[in-house]
């Protein structure tokens, strides 16, 4: 197959915060033109902590295009020039206040690559110790901690409805039934 | 925890095919202001195809926003109206060229929570039978079969790289070792 678009022309639509959105025109392997609308994002992390007696540890935070409070792994974007694995690292800090002094990768992926540049990298996280979370201002985050046989069943009847957190739990599933 | 964060503003960037872009100002359970970019999408399926000889039937695809061909279970956009079922046995024709006589449930999950409105539904697609393939004039893609057993170790070197489509191949993972 041909495996390029190169782009013909491109249209700046917005600068923001977290995303940029641009239209490019691409030249398809047809020699026909198509228009793809891309959210550009620098990249992002998402780490499954495990407790010392198995447990995971989720942040239910509300989310504004869902429209509701979402149970997911801890997770956020990269800082500029930040590696994903130190990425991790901070987030897990932040968002539910634990150090690692084990953490692995486990996956990663674009969540959206019809249209959003964002690539993933969701790692493991073990022999955690208690630090203080220091949330984000912006951020309204509370951590609950579950059995990985319990999380299963939520995927099933959608109270788990978060694609990375969906491949985490999953991820931690296979390695223990490995 | 409180959980809404209620809109006093809302400026609209992007009217787009695939997807819009919005502004909203919101209302924190502090009382404090804060901006979120949302990216608003009418809501998606996939599919994991599952041939009688256990096999799984995905799809490489160019992806413009990850300049690269991923390889994915078969996906798409809903169109106006459409139920998700429907729409994944649309994607599933016109895309791997399948007909399938038994879909269900798999998962259901936003993919970019922090900045996307997009949830996707994704099925389990069993009984096949081959009919004809019409991908979309804008789309080019190609259908490869893969022993679930090859596809595992794939998602672990990064050969799969796309959310969706590690959740899907997970969960049968779990399916048949349940």
């Amino acid at each position: 197959m041909e495996n390029s678009e190169p782009t013909t022309e491109t249209r700046r639509i917005h600068e923001g915060r977290i995303i940029n959105l641009r239209e490019d025109t691409v030249q398809m392997p047809s020699g026909r033109l198509a228009k793809r609308e891309i959210v550009e994002h620098r990249g992002a992390v998402c780490v499954v902590p495990v407790l010392s007696d198995g447990r995971v540890a989720l942040v239910r935070q509300y989310r504004k295009p869902a429209e509701s409070a979402l149970l997911e792994i801890p997770a956020g974007g990269l800082e500029r020039g930040e590696e994903p694995i130190e990425a991790a690292k901070r987030e897990l800090g932040e968002e539910c206040g634990y150090a690692t002094a084990s953490i692995t990768p486990l996956f990663k992926c674009y969540l959206a690559p019809g249209y959003s540049t964002e690539l993933i990298h969701g790692f493991l996280a073990g022999e955690l110790s208690l630090t203080e979370a220091h949330p984000d201002e912006d951020e309204n985050v509370e951590v609950e901690l579950y059995e990985l046989e319990d999380l299963l069943p939520m995927i099933d009847d959608n109270r788990i409805c978060d694609a990375k957190t969906i491949c985490g739990i999953l991820a931690l599933y296979r390695l223990r039934n490995g």
